[in-house]
């Protein structure tokens, strides 16, 4: 791992209050982070980290905007994409996976900046032209080189004021009128009207519509997409039939324009409709297209799931931001000492601070690798897709496993972020709650990624549905691999912790998969047994199902993710050549994560049989501990190496020199206003009576 | 139960959507209502809340405003209550325990209004008038009388830039020169600025302040109050010495100026030292004053733990307030259902989403009655170190033991609150996103009640620590009875799950009480042996003390506070003469809450051998699940009898009249600028050139 080029990597300041750590780490923290991301990737993130940094029109505000200049800046931000050439020309040379990691990797470095803008351009751009790729055709090409080019503004509007995650009863109407050739788009009332559509508020030119397609002769053939014009591109404003307004303030992300739409007898051209999967003659004749199943699939995956992936990225690398900063901070701050006079400890020194703020720096380390991985595996499905070079069963079962695993961890990855997002504020204490520290701006930002693009719970459903064919089925559907040890099942479900100790010690890889092995199988049966014992009396399969959640198709689908997660990660690092400190860095950083979540699953193994007495728990409580103890002094340049540079982390609290006080002093001293009268001082002085006051 | 008048409480709008469930419920939520507060309670919030809606300066603004305008706000509001005459002059007459609740009645009623109101009058006025009773002499009462009537606007100064909860190594100082029969005060680098103090950044004239008292012999007499003026009471300009200024923008809570104050050779009088404790003649010597021991330890309850039980009761509040949210959206949102093509169905009927909110309303309500008997026990101890009747040794054991139960309760409150905004957040999908939901506001706002009057994980320590000499003790000092169940402590610890449910089934009351029972001895039994071993081996108390934290102490504390809510809550709960219908959903409120608990600690009771294979753990879920769907029908009747009307409520997704969709439609359509083409459109259309665009 010598050989590794770390000259790219921009210095940390020297000395400062962190040094003190820093130096007992003994490892490079440019080269651990190289294990944590490419090469490419990362130089690709720093470049444009350090584009944005060059360019004023990024600068960060110095506090938050009103919401009408935060559209607009995202907006202006949007359209200096071009300007600031992220994208090389010869990147559009490159294969379709590494294209897309290369897009991915820019993403990630503009969504550590602003979610906003990242979102905006992935509403505008990326999801708009996957949708088009999947449903529709040549003809459609066009928009997509449109968008890219920002000559349309687009979105996607598919959820409704009463309709979001059952997409089915979407009822928005797209009407063809033969007479005219024309789709005629109705809003049946304001129930139907599209909402929280990304990017429509203020400024989408065209949207991506799902609508209803109905023939004349009043056939309702299921729901297509329809690209419906909604402004003119010239002067914003809307067409006549098209009531569109923005849906106002939000928690965060107020660089978005959500917006809704009311489509009233609007009429669009029949070429509108994405016609890849079914189309409509000139005269009005329903025709269902057969394309080549493969690539429909594939495509189909590629719209839906592309989303999530990049929600994972996004997560993992907020994850990454809030462990860091947590750490940094703990690193810094000092709070009482075992003498009464004598010198104060650093809180990172405590136990119970370790405890709390370590297995997310832990999580946010392996989640890195693991969705690095799932990306590679889900990017070859698509580009195998592609290529058509398996058979369709195969890809079908790829699908259908991919699904499974992006359905399970899209909400681990989301849940972890948000706890850690909350954790690493309370672990900062007051500082953690100054806007300047990040902390809120993140947690708000973050907050609807645990919804969009699949509620979480609801996602979760589609996991555990999956992972419960696999359990009944006679034959296993595994191509990826992920339920691999349900073909060990019956051995599986015998194992108890005394029996697996001896054979998969504590310090072994192996152990805590085992565990989670056992775990799985232990779920499943019992969710299964849950079910069939429903179905017996006579309960209805919709029922059965939501009332096994609670029993254990919840905590099987997270189980489910971890165990993807560990597994990805311990099968990628075995196969490093790695140097000692890195290997037990990385050692550490497992142990820490998989303890910490064996513990959250503790009541299973117990109730299910695993395990019986102390020894089990404490064992894991006692590894975990020791772990942390053992990572401390390494904690720091373990944040440095996920760490953005201080410009795309901009918390105060947590800058790379680690001068907590001077920084906050700076802060206090000189936002805007800070030592001003206000205005409004007379208004709030209640006038004092000479003769009234004792003072 | 028949004679409760409950004419005071408006009707909420009959008939929408929520009637469907509205009548399920047998019992009237108004009589229920009643039963979560006192009648007198009830009417004084309801009065507050019917003077601020008639008044327009407290009109909810339709979207956050400038900082800067928050905060002239919140000034301006403060000002206003003298004029709403919220506390009539017959009040004043009234004695100290009865008293104390009208106020904390309105405070709760404010707070549930806007929550930079009520911290703002807590901080100028309660908290800061409570200090100087409890560390001022007869000198001093004419500030709290200026602070009352707004002459003043005060502020308490105690923690530092770098020193937070360890108050103990705060480094201002305050000289006293005999020559000029002053005190000299200083700040001695930034480190030490006063900071985070609430009403300072742009108000306060007075600052209570903690400094060290230096007499000119150079001997440092430790931390002692001062009043330091700051601003010219007429003009709000500082004076010289003192540097002070706002530190910004925070996460929430804006209306609040949190400032910074660093003092330089500033000189105030001798009289400003608060010397109810220790004094300084005018010629310069230190004398420790011995007031009457139990009135000053009163005091000094009253001084730190008023603001503690505040928060509890607004966390309590939030609490109400976030699951009223989810029960009420859940309750019209309508999503999947049995039949593709059929009727959708209310996602309060799903046995996941039950399981998800119901905890948080059942935890509500049992907190609303726990935390009033707290308050209760509270005020007795302070009313009775007033009257001195109790000898002080006992009034000691009352101090200690409230403390316990104050810094283990406000850490489950203010944490339980906190996961309840959230997941009602996630709950109400995208929706709960917007933020007219209220829900992110209520998020923000409330998180710093984890970090402000004692860091939850800080304080919960004190509790355990208590609890832990209450163990190792040869008498046991209960004289509230939190711990009388230590007399039980051996029979307790052999007590098996197989055995209790024989003695006290399920579905008893003292069923989860004695699980609790066996689980605190459990806890304090494994906390102390492992804090034994480490001392025996050799390890410093502090750090050994540190390393017990997740061990067992920090779970103790947090199980201490639910245990002592769920007896307080059946202690109240039992004696009442109930009429069948309120009995039952009391019940089933109790059931849900302590069982949702019990899960929480499943791994100890397994862990400590209390149980053992599948049968208490299915016991205590079966119980929870079939209790959600017993309440289910009468959630939405219980979510009225604990919500505040929709004027302090102010969600737009929960209207008392369930009419979600239709005042969605109105939010959406009203909000400033829904249908305005941006000003700016112009700065984000990339010019189209005729010849290269293909649309």
């Amino acid at each position: 791992m010598n050989n590794v080029d770390i000259s790219f990597i921009p210095d940390l300041p020297a000395g400062g209050p962190l040094a003190v750590y820093r130096k007992r780490a003994n490892f490079d923290w440019k080269r651990l982070r190289l294990l944590f991301e490419t090469e490419q990737g990362s130089r690709i993130k720093y470049n444009v980290w350090s584009r944005l940094e060059n360019d004023p029109l990024f600068a960060h505000a110095s506090r938050t905007l009103p919401m009408d200049e935060q559209k607009r800046l995202a907006a202006m931000q949007v359209n200096r994409m071009k300007h600031l050439q992220l994208v090389p020309p010869e990147v559009d040379a490159l294969d379709f996976s590494r294209k897309t990691k290369y897009l991915m990797h820019i993403n990630e470095a503009l969504a550590s900046y602003s979610p906003s803008l990242s979102v905006k351009i992935a509403l505008g751009v990326g999801l708009f032209n996957n949708a088009i790729r999947a449903m529709g055709t040549e003809k459609h090409t066009k928009y997509i080189e449109a968008a890219w080019n920002r000559e349309i503004i687009t979105c996607l509007a598919v959820t409704e004021l009463s309709h979001g995650s059952n997409t089915k009863c979407i009822r928005t109407t797209a009407t063809y009128d033969p007479c005219t050739q024309e789709f005629v788009i109705n809003t049946p009332d304001f129930e139907a009207a599209k909402c929280w559509v990304g990017n429509l508020g203020k400024m989408a030119t065209v949207a991506m519509t799902f609508a209803n397609l109905q023939t004349a002769d009043g056939v309702n053939h299921g729901l297509h997409g329809f690209l419906i014009p909604i402004r003119d591109p010239k002067t914003l404003l809307p067409y006549p039939g098209v009531l569109v307004g923005d849906i106002g303030e939000k928690c965060g992300l107020n660089g978005i324009d959500n917006g809704f739409v009311v489509f009233t007898n609007y009429r669009i051209p029949r070429d509108n409709l994405l016609n890849r999967t079914g189309n409509v003659t000139p005269e009005g004749v329903y025709e269902s297209v057969f394309a080549e199943p493969g690539k429909a699939l594939g495509a189909a995956l590629e719209s839906f799931s592309a989303g999530r992936i990049g929600i994972m990225q996004e997560a993992a690398n907020t994850l990454c931001s809030a462990a860091v900063i947590a750490v940094r901070y703990a690193a810094v701050r000092k709070q009482f000492g075992p003498e009464r006079q004598g010198e104060e400890i650093a809180i990172i020194e405590y136990q119970l601070h370790q405890y709390r703020i370590f297995p997310y720096l832990a999580a946010a380390c392996v989640m890195k690798i693991a969705v690095e991985q799932l990306t590679n595996t889900y990017l070859e499905i698509v580009a195998g897709s592609q290529a058509d070079a398996n058979g369709f069963d195969v890809l079908t079962q790829k699908a259908g496993e991919i699904h499974a695993i992006i359905s399970a961890s899209k909400p681990r990855i989301t849940w972890c972020a948000r706890d850690a997002i909350q954790e690493a504020r309370e672990a900062c204490g007051g500082h953690g709650y100054l806007r300047a520290a990040k902390l809120g701006d993140m947690r708000t930002d973050h907050d609807p990624l645990c919804t969009y693009e699949g509620d979480n719970n609801v996602l979760g459903q589609q996991a555990s549905n999956w992972l419960l064919r696999q359990w009944n089925a006679k034959q296993l559907e595994t191509p990826l691999g992920s339920v691999k040890f349900l073909e060990q099942r019956q051995q599986l479900l015998q194992l108890k912790f005394e029996q697996l100790i001896k054979q998969s010690p504590l310090d072994s890889w192996q152990f805590a998969l085992s565990c989670y092995e056992w775990l799985l199988c232990y779920l499943m049966r019992h969710t299964a047994q849950h079910m069939e014992q429903q179905l017996a009396a006579g309960v209805h399969r919709f029922e059965a199902r939501n009332n096994s959640q609670v029993a254990g198709a919840r905590e099987l689908s997270l189980a489910y993710a971890e165990y993807f997660g560990l597994s990805r990660f311990v099968a990628h690092v075995r196969q490093l050549q790695l140097d000692a400190p890195y290997a037990r860095v990385l050692r550490l950083l497992y142990d820490v994560y998989a303890m910490w979540l064996l513990e959250k699953h503790m009541t299973s193994f117990y109730v299910g049989g695993f395990a019986a007495g102390s020894a089990f728990a404490s064992a894991v409580q006692q590894r975990l501990l020791q772990s942390c103890a053992q990572l401390k002094d390494m904690a720091v340049s373990v944040a440095d190496s996920i760490a953005p540079p201080d410009f795309a982390l901009n918390s105060i609290i947590a800058r790379a020199d680690g001068l907590l006080y001077e920084n906050l002093q700076n802060e206090f001293m000189t936002n805007e206003g800070a030592f001003q009268r206000p205005s409004w001082w007379r208004d709030v002085i209640i006038p004092q009576t000479e003769t009234k006051s004792k003072l």
